[in-house]
This record gives structure tokens, C-alpha cells and sequence, in this order.
């Protein structure tokens, strides 16, 4: 999304979720104690406008000895958290040296642990843990974090004085969900006098939105920014090859495309983009990046998305 | 010497041993098996003529869990080496990226793991352990190469075609003689017809230079390049502060401050330049950066040296 947006003149800000805390980005929290690099890193190289090596490198992987699967770009982020005495700063710095167009802002300054409860009681600890576990929404009693976060005042301005808002695509529980359960964000969303984009992912995920039609993240979405908020919708009606699907599914599990349930279309309050919005070639990762990889069969033509996204603006 | 000299408006190129393999910078040849990154990021450091915040960053060390003692500096150089497939074509990005004045050239493209012999038999393996050890230079038979190292073809014409050639000030045996024995290099210096210039180092290091006067470092240089191929020697003659000599000679040894021998002034083929070119200002480190400050406490004025050798050239 972002990486289509920044080709046009706006003014960009991209409000990322701090609740990461599983792999290279998790190992930096618990041993520097910073605040976690990995998803701002991420909205500052779809955002760069470096020279692509400068994108690649931050993008890069150590492959082997103690630095084994460290994003080369968290560990520029940490660094210049360290050096500059906050986060805040640090990413004010790294959004100079990365010729960053718009604006990356942390939906919190504070350290967020997400948690799942589950209807049985059982609790989920941590953004990693939940990514990877296995449990169907009807079963999900709770998303919430460990303590109180207060959202970062930056963001909140960014969403009441914007003239869009845009969400999604992403994952659910663990990208979407943890920037609206934060105080503040659902409710500065339903504030702002924008327009709300909900862009929806193209497919679903193992053990977690299997089987989703759009209306379930949608009235996921819905249940903290208020029923009547979104007032577009993108859904992608592309259909990639069935050798494609079969690999996916082999992955994601059955029914893995994303659709919009036709029996409820009537009734919605948003209007509803049905265009081909997905791309199958496969993404550009190094060759170390075997988690890029392992992402990159089905994406969303992120110049087709932003596309329909500016034109909604007009 | 290098940030002095790249406020000129001249051709520079920085020729860098390629034998350390200390700390970061040998656990990174260990383990992902690149090229020694750490002198190479000392030279793009020093002329890099990016913001400030990006040299910190390139000098900034991690301080704790399994990224301990890493500069991140090193990093760097190395991730570009993995994305750019070798050591040579990452520095070619380095230097972009850095906004690097003039060049950086390893003295060789090889793999170089430096040797010292003493006259008793023993031998010293590896740069980082012969920077630890303790020796007179009487006990030294020789300093070598385990394996046959050629001289990088880049170094070779840059000597060759060079106005001026300034050696120094560095660690005798462990950044100033490790190029000088390669293969080609000394050849190429007395083939040259540039003036050649020696700064001399400032302080004495223990148990292995300790006493020595400016003629021992200057026999040291010439038993390589040739007996009448130094043009001018720098040597300093500002002292320090009684307080600071104390300091620096408590952990150096004795006689610290390096001087000329007066008895053989008169018999010099090069000219001698004596000024005071010494700073004792505490270099400016990183808090993290404790090796930094303990190098910090006598230092070349790069302005001053820079000036001296600015002038000859004229």
C-alpha cells in the first residue's frame, strides 16, 4: 500500500503497530530493551526513496553465527535508538538518512504486550505467540494488551486532520487489531471527518481467519471503529492460477482467497470496489530471506491499490 | 590524517591493511566469512562526508546480549558485501552511500592472516593476537603472510600514479607494516615518483614499541620501501600535560612520548619536520565505545597534520 501511495504528491503518514516481538525484532527487545524495529523498519523502506541498494540492505538477513536471522535494518533502527536516546528520535534520524517520503509514526511510545484470551480461559502471550497459534474467532474472548498504552499524540493528530484513512491490507490479530484496541486510535477515527479505506487481505490465514468471507475482518474492523466508519471497501476479484492456489492452500488451508459474502451485499453501509488487485508474480526477496519468501505467492499490485485509493480521494 | 586531509580539495585515495581480525570485526570473518570490515569502516568514516549522526552510527558499538562489542559500522560493511557478492563491490556501495570524498582501496582482495615470528621460534598468529602480545623488537625474525597474499591491482596505480604518498601514523606492526610487506606494494612505492611523507606516531605501545625513538619506526618503514625513499618525516613535538603523560604511561610504559634520536639528525636522508602536532582533547566517543576512549587520550591534530602535508605538496 505504501509503496503505491508514495509515488503520488500527498502527505503520507503510515501508523505502524509496536506490538512485534517475535524473531530478529523480539531477540533486540529482550536483550537491548529497545522498542520494536521490525514493522517500523518495514514502513521505512516501502517509504524510502534511497537508491534500491540502500532498500535492499535494510531488507538483508544475516544468514549465519550469532547475527543468524537479524534484519540488518532492525539493527539500524536499534541503533539509532541508542544513539539518539529514544525511539522517537532515533526514527526521526533514520527517516532523514532514508530519504523517507511522508511520515513513519509509532501508534505508541510505550511497550506494548499484546495478549489473546482466548473463551476458555486460555491466554495468549505476545504478538509471536498469537501469529503462530492456532483458534478459530468464534473461540477469541479478547485482544487487549498487558497494561495500559497510551497511543502516541502524533498519531492521533495525523488520523483527526487527515483527509483519508486508510487500513489493511494485514494481519489481523497481530498488525490490525493491535492499532485499534489502543486508547485513543478507534477513537480518533471515528473523530476525523475523513473518508475510512478498508483495504481487506487477499487471503486468509491457517488457524486463525480460515475460511473468512470480507464481512468477518470487516466487522472485525467495525466492532472498534464504530458500524458505520468504513466507507469503502476494496476487494480483489483477480484469481490466481490454480497450480498457484493449490500450494497456497497446501499452506493456509482451504477456501484461502478472500471473497465477499454475496447474500450480504445488499445491506452494507460502505461501498463495496470489487477490482483484480492481486499479483502473483513473486515478490523481490534476497535469496537469505526465507520468511519474505514464504509471504511473497500472493500480493496485492501495490500501484493498483493506491490507484483506486487516489482515486477515491479526487 | 584522512579527516584533515579530505577538507583539500585533492584526489585522495586511503590504501587499508586488510589484516585485522579482532574483536567485531574477526567474529564477522568467522562467521559469515567476509573480508575484515573494521579498518575499512575507519577509513569511510573519516571520509564520509554524510551527516553527523550517520558517522556515530557507523562507529556505534552494541553493548549487550549477542550483538555485544559489534560496531555497527562492521555490519554494514558486511551486509554489503553479502547483498553485492563481494567484498569489493560492496565497498563501491559503502563509499555512495557514505558520501565517501576520494576512495578506500584494500590493499588486497585476498584473504590475509597476518604472522609474527620471533627469533626464539615462536609464532604469533593472527593481527589480534600479536596487538595483545609483548615483545621487544630485537626478539622480532619476522612478519609475514600465512598464504601468498597479492597486492590489490587498484593500490598498485593508485601508489604508482599518486603526487604524494603518506604513511602513517598507525600501529607498526599491525596496520602499518602488514601493507608494506605485501607483495608489490613497497615496490610500487620506491617505483613511484611521488614525494613520500611519514608521520611518525606519537606515543610508544607497550611491549612492543616501548622506547623507541622516531629513527626505530622510520628504520622499520625503510627496510621495506628502501633506505632513501622517505622524503619528509613528521614528528611532534608539543607535550601533553604531566598529568596525562602519567595516565597514558601507566598503561603504555615508560618514555611514551615518541622523539627523535638528537645524535642522528645529521646524518638523515629525508628532512625532518618537527612541530607541535599532538591534541590532547579526549576524542570525541561514544559513551558505549569504551575501546575508543581508551584510545582517545593523545591524538594527531588531522587539521594540523593536514596542513603539513598540504604544504609540501605545494
Amino acid at each position: 500500500m505504501l509503496s503505491g501511495l508514495k509515488k503520488y504528491d500527498i502527505n503520507l503518514s503510515a501508523i505502524v503497530s509496536m506490538a512485534d516481538d517475535g524473531g530478529s525484532t523480539g531477540i533486540l527487545r529482550d536483550e537491548l530493551g529497545v522498542l520494536p524495529p521490525g514493522d517500523v523498519r518495514q514502513c521505512l523502506v516501502a517509504l524510502s526513496e534511497s537508491p534500491q541498494i540502500m532498500r535492499d540492505l535494510l531488507n538483508y538477513r544475516f544468514e549465519r553465527g550469532g547475527l543468524k536471522g537479524h534484519s540488518f535494518g532492525n539493527l539500524f533502527v536499534s541503533a539509532l535508538e541508542k544513539i539518539s536516546g529514544s525511539f522517537s528520535n532515533g526514527l526521526i534520524e533514520a527517516m532523514e538518512i532514508l530519504k523517507v517520503k511522508g511520515e513513519v509514526v509509532p501508534v505508541t511510545n510505550g511497550k506494548a504486550n499484546l495478549r489473546l484470551k482466548l473463551k476458555n480461559g486460555k491466554i495468549l502471550e505476545g504478538e509471536n505467540v498469537i501469529n503462530h497459534s492456532f483458534f478459530q474467532k468464534e473461540e477469541v474472548a479478547k485482544i487487549y494488551y498487558n497494561s495500559r498504552i497510551k497511543a502516541n499524540s502524533k498519531a492521533l493528530e495525523k488520523i483527526i486532520s487527515a483527509d483519508l484513512i486508510v487500513i489493511g491490507p494485514g494481519n489481523l490479530y497481530c498488525s490490525i487489531l493491535p492499532n485499534l484496541i489502543i486508547t485513543g486510535i478507534s477513537q480518533a477515527i471515528r473523530k476525523s471527518k475523513a473518508e475510512v479505506i478498508y483495504n481487506c487481505n487477499l487471503t486468509n490465514k491457517k488457524g486463525q481467519t480460515m475460511g473468512f468471507k470480507a464481512n468477518d475482518y470487516i466487522d472485525a474492523v467495525e466492532k472498534y471503529i464504530g458500524r458505520n466508519r468504513i466507507n469503502y471497501v476494496t476487494i480483489n476479484i483477480g484469481k490466481p492460477s490454480k497450480k498457484l492456489i493449490e500450494k497456497y492452500e497446501k499452506q493456509e488451508g482451504k477456501n484461502v482467497l478472500v471473497e465477499f459474502d454475496q447474500n450480504k451485499k445488499e445491506k452494507t453501509n460502505y461501498k463495496i470496489i470489487e477490482e483484480v488487485l492481486s499479483n502473483w508474480k513473486e515478490a523481490k526477496c534476497s535469496k537469505s530471506d526465507a520468511l519474505c519468501r514464504l509471504r511473497s505467492f500472493i500480493r496485492h499490485d501495490s500501484d493498483r491499490l493506491a490507484k483506486i485509493v487516489m482515486d477515491i480521494k479526487k
